[in-house]
């Protein structure tokens, strides 16, 4: 089959690094990077407005959103909750937590800032009570390991936090669900407390950074990689001449990216993490875009799946809706496989699969989603979706041969700067 | 609850670097690593002993393994086979492939060598016959689009060679499966073939490579530590001054060794395939294992997975049984966590869990395998672990403090070279 060609392109250079004088076109590189340098121009101008924060909003019933605490601010929240409950006890009023209530009915997204938010409904949480005996006990627990973790100056994962009372906990879904709920009681992010889920992550690209001191350059990761760390805040000092990153939804097309150091002829930071994204990622995302103001485009399968992925890495999940601000990176652009690029690029028919029933229904759940109605390019592209019932990973790009996505697709979309 | 105290240890600085001028006692250091030099120096005597290969062995009916073929060589011979068939259609023979039989019942675990292998049955695929027509047709794709990476210089996905014929392989299991089949007919790994699984693996301490030409000092990658590439091929220069390799199931546990630093105190790699071990991940630990020369400890769960997951690294998996030469590394210790751990550290009786009767089931089946039953301290912890009908995970010496197990488990372990 013809795969449509781009004629006349250097493109990434075969077996080569690309480093030193290099092979390929320069001026046509620069014609390639002519849109996404105007996005960042627009970004650049844009961002002297200070970003809107909840507390501009002055949004009745929501919450304060929680901070990034240094341990030495969650020790002393701690002790300060403590000694409350100390207090209570000593006069006779026995132990409780007030705490926020994180259920589905008390958030909302909110369009002004493009995320989703928790609304400020609590709720008492007494020792002296057989319904909340158990949860204020747990609660207690945690506060104090927490206090223990920020006091020696280590972090934990969630597991191994389940581990230090199961007796207690009896399921880590109990204690990782508290472990949230301290979260808001003290006000400061998950990360903050110490407690962290597992890294999953992967960057490669243009960008340098310390990470726990150490000097990491991530142009010089081999074909691999640098595993993003799981304390975010361990990383300083970031460095990059990087024009845009580049945020991949599977490590099939990471590894294609990497080994063709696609980052060598087009400058960007390339990041997985390898399917729905971890906490880490998403921390270590809005780092970067925080830091260095570039855009961020997104590449991800053409279904709704795809679609969900990017979504919770701008406008947050609905678990960890407490800690929106923290979490997500606005405005990030949904650079392919668009459903219309099944048509434009001609992908052929066997490399497209049907919609399953249960796809279609998560594909119309998504319409109605605040954050892709506010979109309209968006919602057009996902009315094709669920209107053609047909999706495509993103390895359906393999079908014109292994390198199209970095020579062919990529620079063809960039050069047009056709991203929504 | 009291833990089982090592007193004396100066273990793991807190917070620091542990570099330049170690607040460690050097002595004591020494003495815990004792045991792992004595064991180092036995390796090195024996070594000089050639390994026994399948051919020394000349058992009957097994069949050549497979070797590491440079691209040039995989292209060399994909021309072979295709000239042979072109000969057989113009001789008017038709089309037809002899191949390996990779079932259960061609396999054989080969105590000598300690490691699964094939057994030489083979079955002829023939174009022209109804039954074998399809594997046929996909047989000849496959050969020549993996002549097509080996001309281009290029490695590609499983995945995403599925998607360059989904007409023809209509699932990725039939494509994966005469990928297969195809390395054996060629008589190389399938890593020879420049297809490669996805990448899972990290690595931190002790030793610095280089990775498709850029130098990585695995001592210096923050605490995230470094993604194992996914072609291990591109990994040369390998410098290490590690005492021992430490082989970790999880990366929970991987995440605590980390950010303390166990490598700056004890010298040693750290490795995790994050649960099942993959390709790359086996390829890895098999190379740092043949350059270095250094003892392998591994820290897995105390359940009949954990074993099993230790069995793979080192004995091999039946469905990789061709390729076991190159992806398995013989003579891996069992650390940890060991079933008469248990009661030997007081793990409380919370922290331990009730194995399911699947549990107990795969357990039983691991007593009735070769690669168990010639090891007798295997075997008898298995049994421990069977009768007791007791599991733990490594997160439970975590009820002991979370640094239990960089502070005081592991170097107690290592001082009294309690692994088998």
């Amino acid at each position: 089959m013809a795969p449509p060609v781009r004629k006349g392109r250097g493109g990434v250079k075969k077996g080569g690094r690309g480093r030193g004088a290099p092979s390929w076109k320069v001026g046509e590189v620069a014609k390639v990077l002519a849109p996404v340098r105007k996005l960042r121009e627009s970004m650049l101008k844009t961002e002297t407005k200070p970003t809107k924060t909840l507390a501009d909003l002055k949004i009745a019933g929501a919450l304060r959103e929680v901070l990034e605490f240094v341990p030495e601010q969650v020790r002393r929240s701690v002790e300060r909750i403590l000694a409350a409950v100390a207090r209570t006890i000593m006069m006779g009023e026995g132990v409780s937590y007030v705490v926020p209530t994180r259920s589905a009915g008390n958030q909302r997204y909110v369009e002004e800032i493009d995320r989703i938010v928790l609304m400020d409904k609590s709720s008492t949480r007494q020792f002296a009570n057989s319904a909340t005996v158990r949860k204020s006990a747990i609660t207690t627990r945690i506060l104090g390991k927490v206090w223990e973790l920020c006091t020696t100056g280590i972090h934990t994962t969630k597991r191994d936090l389940f581990y230090t009372d199961v007796k207690l906990f009896k399921t880590q879904t109990d204690s990782d669900e508290v472990l949230n709920d301290v979260a808001c009681l003290i006000g400061c992010t998950r990360t903050s407390l110490s407690v962290v889920a597992s890294e999953k992550g992967i960057v490669i690209g243009r960008v340098q950074f310390r990470e726990a001191g150490d000097l990491i350059n991530c142009a010089r990761m081999g074909v691999g990689g640098k595993a993003i760390p799981p304390y975010v805040e361990r990383i300083t000092d970031i460095q990059s001449d990087a024009l845009f990153i580049l945020l991949v939804e599977k490590d099939a097309a990471f590894m294609r990216l990497a080994e063709d150091r696609f980052y060598d002829t087009y400058p960007c930071i390339i990041i997985t993490a390898k399917g729905q994204p971890d906490v880490a990622t998403r921390l270590f995302l809005k780092k970067l875009r925080a830091t260095l103001n570039i855009p961020i485009l997104g590449l991800v399968d053409s279904d709704p799946y795809g679609l969900k992925i990017l979504s919770v890495y701008s406008s947050g999940s609905k678990n960890m809706s407490y800690d929106s601000a923290n979490l997500t990176t606005p405005d990030i652009k949904w650079l392919g496989v668009l459903p219309s690029d099944l048509d434009k690029y001609g992908i052929p028919d066997q490399c497209r699969l049907e919609m399953t029933e249960n796809d279609i229904k998560t594909g119309k759940e998504l319409l109605e989603e605040d954050f892709i109605k506010k979109n309209p390019a968006w919602l057009k592209e996902l009315q094709i979706m669920v209107t053609k019932k047909e999706k495509a990973e993103i390895q359906a790009l393999s079908t014109f041969g292994f390198q199209y996505l970095t020579k062919q697709y990529l620079p063809r979309k960039l050069e047009q700067g056709d991203w929504i």
